[in-house]
C-alpha cells in the first residue's frame, strides 16, 4: 500500500513528496520501491485547482525556478519568466516545479541514499527515461490533489517531458508549451553527449561511479563535460559577438596554455562553477534519458489513438532560428505531425543570434507569446 | 656556423633533415639551437627544380601522405590523392611533405629530446605558431636546394601554412592551394580545441606535461579531445546519414552507459586509436598553433606591400559547403582582399556533406580542381 508524505524542508526552501511502497514501474523494467521528489510551489491554487502550470526543467535546472535558489544563492533559472507580474504570473497561476528523477537538487537519484538507506546508489540507480520522469511528475500531482493542469511548459530537455505528458497523460493537461526541443535526440546530440559522458568515466575519480564511497569527485571531467555543452548552447554568431578573439586581462598572447582568450577564461569558469552545484552521475543519467527520448516512429499514431480522449488539447511550439542542438526544422517536424491531425497548434520560430540558451535568456517575443498563449487560453481559470 | 645533415631513417621510412647550430627564431622570441625536421619525398626532381610541390598537413598529419605508412601501417593520409597518376601526381611532380615543427612523428616536438640530449621537452618545449611551423620547413627547401616551389598545398592546419608561405617567402613559391582554411580561427574553434585541452591536461596521468618521466600516458584525457574534435570535422547531415539513431550491436537500447548508439562506438574507436599514434603534447602544441593564426587584420596590407615581389603568384581557394570548422564564407575573406587586390585567384566551393574532413575524402570535384590548376599551370615545369 503506497504511503505519501508532503513535508517541508525550510533549510532547502523547498518541499518533498516522499512515496513509500509507491512500486514506481520504470521503462527499464526495473522499479522503484521509494522514491522522494523535491519541488517548489509559486502563487496560489484557486478554489477549482484549475490554474495549476508544471514547468519542467532542463538538464542541469531544478525545482527553483523562481526566487532565490539557496544552493547556488541566486536567482532561479527561470525568474526572469516566472513571478508575480511575469509572463508565467504567480498572481494568476498555480506554478508548480519538482526536481526531476535522476536529478541532484534532492530527488531521487544517483546522489541519494538507496532503499537501505546507508549507502548512495551511484552507478547502481536504475537507468531513468523521460517518461519515468514524467510518471513521477503525474504521481506528485496525485499528492497535491490536482487532476488537471492548465499547462505544461519545458524547453529543451522540459520540451521532452512537455511533449512526454501529452503522450501519457493527455487528460491531465489543457495544454503544451514545448520550447526548443525534437520528437527525437539526433545523432550529433548523442554524439555531444557522450564526449561528455566518456570525459566524466575516464576521470580516475569516478571510481566506476561510485565515487561517494572513495571520497573523491570526478569534477575534471565533469568541468569538461560541461565545457563541452556550453558550447553546443551558444551559436557561433553570439559567441563572435560576445568573445570574437579577445584577449583575457592581457595585451598580447602568452604562447602558452593559459586562458589567453575571453572564451577560454568563460569556459572554464563555466565548467568551475557546474562543479560545484551538479552531480557527475546525474549528469551521466540525464543525458542518457535525453538521448533515448525518440517519438519520431510512434508520436503520430499515439496522438491518433488519444485523439478522442482529450480534443481541446493545445500546443504551442516555440524554436529558435539560432539553436543548432534543436534546430526549427525538428520543432516542426511536431508541429506538421499535430497539424496533419488537426490539432490545436500555434508555432512560433524566435529571430535570435543566442542560440539554444535563448529560452533562459531576454528573449522578449518568447515571453509575450508564453504569456499571450496562457492567458488567452485560461482568462476564465485564473479570474 | 649552422650545419645541416641530411639523412635516411629506414626503420621510420623517411628522411631527416638535421639542423645543429641552426639559430631558429621563434614568434614568441624563444630560440630553437637545434631542430630536425622529418620529411618524405614523392616522384623526381627535375633538371631544372621546377616540379617541386610542397604539402603542409593538418593538425594530425605527419610525413606519410602516400605509401605506407609504417608507424599505422596503413596508406598515407592523402594517399588518394598523390602518388602516380593520382591528382597530384608524382610522376609528374616532386612531392614534399615533412611533418610539422611541434608535431610527434619524428620532427622536433615536446616528445623529442631535448638540446642536453638527456631528457625530453614536454611541457618545457616552446609555443610554436604557423609561421614558425613554415620558416622550419623554408630552411628545408634550403637544405634540398630548392629556389621555388610550383606550389605550396594544405587543407586545415595545413592551409594556414600554405597561406602563411605566400606571406612570408612570396619569392618562393609560383602558388598556393589553400583548402578549407580561414584568416583566421574563430572563437568557436577556438573554444572546442579549449575543450580538447583541458580534457589533456585535467587528465591526471599529463603530470604538467612532464608524463615520460613518469612512465605515464594520459591516454583517457587525450582520447576525449579527438572525440570532441572528431564531431567538428562531420556535418551534421553526414553524421545523420552515416549513423542516424541506430543502435550498435544490439535490437534494443541497453539502459546503461555502454556505447548503444553506433554514433557512440564510432567515437570511442576514434579516440582509442588515436591515442596509439599521437602525442598528447604536440596535440596541445599544434592546437594553440591554430588558435593563434590570425591574420585578418594584416593580411591585406602584408600584401599590398608584397605586391611587386611576385606579380605572378597563383592562388586557388577551396571551400565545402558543410563544413563548419572553416565555412565558405571565411574562406572568401582571403579571396576578396585578393580580388582587391587584383591577384590572380581561382576559388571554388564543393557541394557535399561531408563537413570539414571533405579535403580528405573522396571528393572528386576536389581531385578535379587540383590537378587542373596544377597541370594548367605547370604543364611547361614537368615535361
Amino acid at each position: 500500500m503506497s504511503n505519501i508524505e508532503l513535508i517541508d524542508d525550510n533549510n532547502l526552501k523547498c518541499r518533498f513528496a516522499i512515496f513509500k511502497n509507491a512500486n514506481l514501474k520504470l521503462a527499464s523494467g526495473e522499479v522503484l520501491k521509494n522514491f522522494k521528489l523535491a519541488f517548489n510551489t509559486f502563487g496560489t491554487l484557486n478554489e477549482n485547482k484549475s490554474n495549476a502550470i508544471l514547468i519542467c526543467h532542463a538538464l542541469t535546472g531544478d525545482q527553483y525556478v523562481t526566487g532565490n535558489n539557496p544552493i547556488t544563492g541566486k536567482d532561479g533559472w527561470w525568474a526572469r519568466m516566472v513571478g508575480p507580474d511575469k509572463p508565467i504570473d504567480t498572481n494568476k497561476f498555480f506554478v508548480i516545479c519538482s526536481n526531476v528523477l535522476g536529478g541532484c537538487a534532492g530527488s531521487t537519484g544517483p546522489k541519494e541514499k538507496n532503499d537501505s538507506g546507508q549507502d548512495i546508489y551511484g552507478a547502481d540507480f536504475p537507468s531513468v527515461t523521460i517518461q519515468d520522469m514524467v510518471n513521477a511528475q503525474s504521481k506528485l500531482l496525485d499528492a497535491l490533489k490536482i487532476d488537471q493542469l492548465c499547462s505544461v511548459v519545458g524547453g529543451s530537455m522540459g520540451a521532452m517531458q512537455a511533449l512526454q505528458w501529452s503522450i501519457d497523460f493527455p487528460d491531465k493537461i489543457k495544454s503544451v508549451i514545448h520550447i526548443a526541443g525534437a520528437l527525437k535526440h539526433s545523432a550529433q546530440n548523442i554524439a555531444f553527449h557522450e564526449v561528455g559522458r566518456q570525459a566524466i568515466m575516464n576521470d580516475l575519480n569516478w571510481h566506476k561511479g561510485n565515487y561517494a564511497s572513495n571520497n573523491s569527485i570526478p569534477e575534471r571531467g565533469l568541468a569538461v563535460a560541461r565545457m563541452i555543452a556550453h558550447i553546443t548552447y551558444l551559436s557561433e554568431d553570439a559567441m563572435h559577438r560576445k568573445f570574437g578573439r579577445r584577449l583575457q586581462s592581457r595585451d598580447i598572447i602568452s604562447f602558452g596554455f593559459d586562458a589567453d582568450f575571453q572564451i577560454e577564461s568563460y569556459l572554464r569558469h563555466q565548467g568551475r562553477s557546474f562543479v560545484e552545484r551538479f552531480d557527475a552521475n546525474s549528469y551521466l543519467y540525464l543525458t542518457r534519458a535525453m538521448d533515448y527520448f525518440d517519438h519520431s516512429e510512434s508520436f503520430k499514431k499515439t496522438l491518433e489513438f488519444i485523439n478522442n480522449s482529450n480534443e481541446h488539447l493545445k500546443y504551442l511550439v516555440i524554436s529558435f532560428t539560432s539553436d543548432w542542438l534543436f534546430p526549427t526544422r525538428e520543432n516542426k517536424e511536431i508541429v506538421e505531425i499535430l497539424n496533419s491531425l488537426s490539432k490545436n497548434v500555434s508555432f512560433l520560430e524566435i529571430e535570435t543570434d543566442k542560440g539554444h540558451d535563448s529560452f533562459l535568456l531576454d528573449e522578449p517575443d518568447l515571453d509575450f507569446a508564453i504569456k499571450g498563449f496562457l492567458e488567452s487560453n485560461y482568462r476564465n481559470e485564473y479570474e
